[in-house]
């Protein structure tokens, strides 16, 4: 049982946070980001009752990238259902984000929807039918929606910054577009993509939006139904297993929650039954993943007891 | 919450095994597994008062195989503590059990305990300043210590099956070997290897061995303290995210729980706080695991609502 | 010493084509080709003399695609000199001609000019401060320079339909980009690379544009000197080792000459010292190149004697 | 034409190899290799009337290594005929010479019979119904005959100091047991294979022993017939894309000449039509291949103007 409150946890991880001289280095690779200042650090976490403990710059917005890939996953299941599966794995890569090695070995079809191939093809989903422009308001407005706030809003800086840096990417859309896995023009669905990777949030907001992955696909405080228990459980399951890329393992290992990391700096976990729990700190490790965000989430889950691995005895699963 | 006693579910999956004509396919590489009877299912519940649960085949023996390798890990973090992970990753593969190809883009390093040149590298480990004969000793006193029971035993025909027909073992070894990551002669870490794989038990010797990990370490029926808390979440961490080859994802998001498989037919999986779950039945599917027993696990978690990945709302993790 | 004519042989091995009912399989993955006729077949001897030893659709033109990047190499050599390799290797991959696998673990240098990525790093060599257009005429007006012909010519139907649907060329060309190795923009370079695939030419013009490969760098006939012999000979160098992709040795094995092929069915193969040849038929083999062109070449080589791997003793290499 | 007779650019070749300080590196994974004065080098060119041009150390015996995987294959292709590319390629692997990635990817076929799979696989098809003793003792007589000499012999040091290390050949070869592309006890074929490896050769025994592959598989000098005209340019073929491993294009591009080069710091190479040459200088360059002796073939071809890829015109291949 943790000795100490929840605020003072959050609030003692913040200090220790902003005091320490590593903070890891910004991602240069789509410049827009590089300018940001690497002393930032927030933490937040939502509870069941709708209420967030905060502390930190938790009302700066900054870029969500691949943590956006959690809810195109939400919203293209709801689309497709369990077809999605069809045109993309859910098993881990054992490779890097942007690897294309995998992707040739089985024909196009991605390993899990969080490699920037696979969420690719999830936004390729997503498109089917639709202008650009409608599918890309319809994934503001769901994360609007899921964050309870309208002022979640997509950085056109940092989207246009990658749509004349995104090389990689656009080898990765046309190589499953010559396997036949991609549907729409591929300028189409990067173009889709590297808008929805640029929504702009703050670390309040997107501790909110998790909240129904935390509970069994509702919202408790709203009473909103946003999916199944199942289908909760499940997208938890491919964070805990594929949420960063090759260093899954080791944050399943050091966090034991199901998480999933960007390169704008930002991490959203999952405490189920518990809390969402966003943090956000520019600086990222060797692997691409927020250096001091891991770090917290690390002391955050060791002080609370919470680990989806084990948990004291007065609190198990059901 | 479930409807039905834990009693209830249990007997009923395994009515509904023994009715099923699809049982997979007996695994035949190791001529000697080839023989077994493929019409046989177990499982074995385990709870923390000590009592098994037990339906099926309970107090059939079969090999373990591959769920050795929780149990070897286990043993080799006790002894050589975190170092070992200089020695083995703890990242999924994304390859099939056997593959060689991760070890040589990795100078030797084994990607993860679970796959077979991981499980090779922790037996070398445990081999060190003993005679094979000691170091299996030590491994089988281990398994009847956690089973409780001193009948589990090591199939000599088994073990001496595989020592005929390991080719690809015998490679993986050598080539750990070549890079130095191997210590001891290769033949003699074969030797353990080949049979700490044969150990025989029953599911309910198995369901009660892998108590320790459902229980942050400790067997609270006995008292035992076996691991420290943080060491069985992250033996579970890796088994979530490692334990299935390239079927770890599909297993997390079929049954949500920790596991390990062995070709035996065998496999342990883990209910934090709850219970420690063995299941066998000898078919397997086309990812070498228990194609019953994979199918019961998911029944079990769905029908009591066990899943690390969201709990009804009254059972949170803590 | 070969017993027939060369002008007899020639005529036999058109014949013996010309009766088989075994055809191949006209490539389909651009559209435009798929729609020639199977049941054609050519062969051109282009000898130091200026002659042309002929037989079946030598008068036809067809998409030369592959066989072209012989000729772009050689131009880019021209203009870069050796600092080309800088950019491409000359090793065989080992690989199929539109594998990025290779790309990836070699961080973006394509590992032969004969590969696709090699031969669009080599075009964007070429484009090099030019505009496209530009480019495009200078590869034209040197390939009807080496066939002595301005029929020689870029057929756009062939072109756009590659446009249409490269999107592996697409992948490999921005996945080069996205490691630099690609200066200019993907769109033009890939502009440039598909006319020049789309070059239409006979057999015969394809035989004499080869002719300088065949003795030293120069054309005899004509007294004009295209490259140093010594990057004739380096040229052919690369032609043995990697002109046939994944099928490199084996053609080295049967026809034992250096060799370079393009999907749509045409083989320019060199005999140092002796002849130019081209072969043409549609029909590919499960490799991608022309099923009956490769035996025709094997028969050649077979009655004429010639083999760079041995000769009659009185006509040995100098 | 070349300016100068064969006697004076071979012994300008010896001095200005002695000359130089760049001397690469011996091998040192076999030990008792290690312990060779690297300050040697040796040439001998075998002509067609039975005398041997040499300068340097060319009496001194050396490990031919890898050198010997030519004469295996061809002794090989005597018993098992065509029968052989069934259980082993013929294409450049692209990879490094002891590579075991490919082998998976191609169910445990080797790419050709150069890299040591391939001779692993050569081994064990020589071994077929013999007694190791025998096989290898076959294979010496082989040697002696080839070279005409009685005094070449098995350094049974150096075969036993790779006894004693090679994991990585032990690896290989039990992976192919693994798919049944080994037929005899993998220990069987390792002995005859580190042994064959182990033959102890001068550098004018090694240019006399390649004498048939330059004459269409016939000693001119003796009148001994030793494989068809075909099989002598198969082999060359197969020398020429596969000799180097992942150097293969690298030397015919600078070399152009069929070639096998040994770890020892042996090179064979052969002149088709004209000459048999073996130079030797036990610093090896970063892939593996003698640095002087790749060096000092570069200067003979270039001065003699001997290259299969293209001869002064008075010299054209037949």
């Amino acid at each position: 049982m943790p000795s100490q409150s929840l605020e003072t946890v959050v609030a003692e991880i913040a200090a220790e946070m902003a005091a320490r001289p590593d903070r890891g280095q910004v991602a240069t690779y789509i410049p827009e980001l590089g300018r940001v200042d690497p002393n930032q650090f927030a933490i937040a976490v939502a509870l069941p009752d709708g209420s967030v403990v905060c502390a930190g710059d938790c009302a700066t917005f900054f870029s969500i990238q691949s943590v956006s890939k959690v809810f195109t996953l939400t919203l293209a299941l709801g689309l497709a259902g369990d077809r999605l599966w069809n045109r993309v794995g859910r098993e881990p890569s054992g490779s890097r984000f942007n690897s294309i090695v995998q992707l040739e070995h089985e024909r196009g079809i991605p390993r899990n929807p969080f490699i920037n191939a696979g969420a690719i093809a999830i936004t390729d989903l997503i498109l089917s039918g639709h202008k650009p422009r409608e599918a890309l308001a319809e994934i503001l407005r769901f994360m609007q929606f899921l964050a309870d706030d309208d002022s979640v809003y997509i950085d056109q800086a940092v989207a246009a910054s990658e749509e004349r840096t995104g090389f990689n990417n656009r080898a990765l859309a046309n190589f499953m577009k010559g396997f036949g896995v991609i549907e729409n023009p591929v300028e189409y669905v990067l173009g889709v993509y590297f808008h929805h990777c640029a929504i702009a949030m703050t670390c309040r907001q997107l501790a909110k939006a998790g909240t129904f992955l935390a509970h069994l696909g509702k919202n408790p405080a709203t009473g909103n139904s946003v999916v199944t228990a199942e289908r909760a459980k499940r997208i938890n399951a491919v964070m805990l297993t594929c949420g960063h890329y090759d260093g899954s393992g080791e944050f399943a290992y050091r966090v034991g929650l199901p998480g999933k990391s960007g390169v704008g700096g930002g991490i959203l976990a999952v405490v189920p039954g518990k809390a969402s729990v966003a943090v956000w700190s520019p600086g990222l490790d060797a692997s691409g993943n927020s250096h001091l965000g891991r770090i917290a989430l690390e002391r955050l889950t060791a002080r609370m007891g919470w680990s989806i691995f084990g948990a004291p005895a007065d609190m198990g699963v059901g």
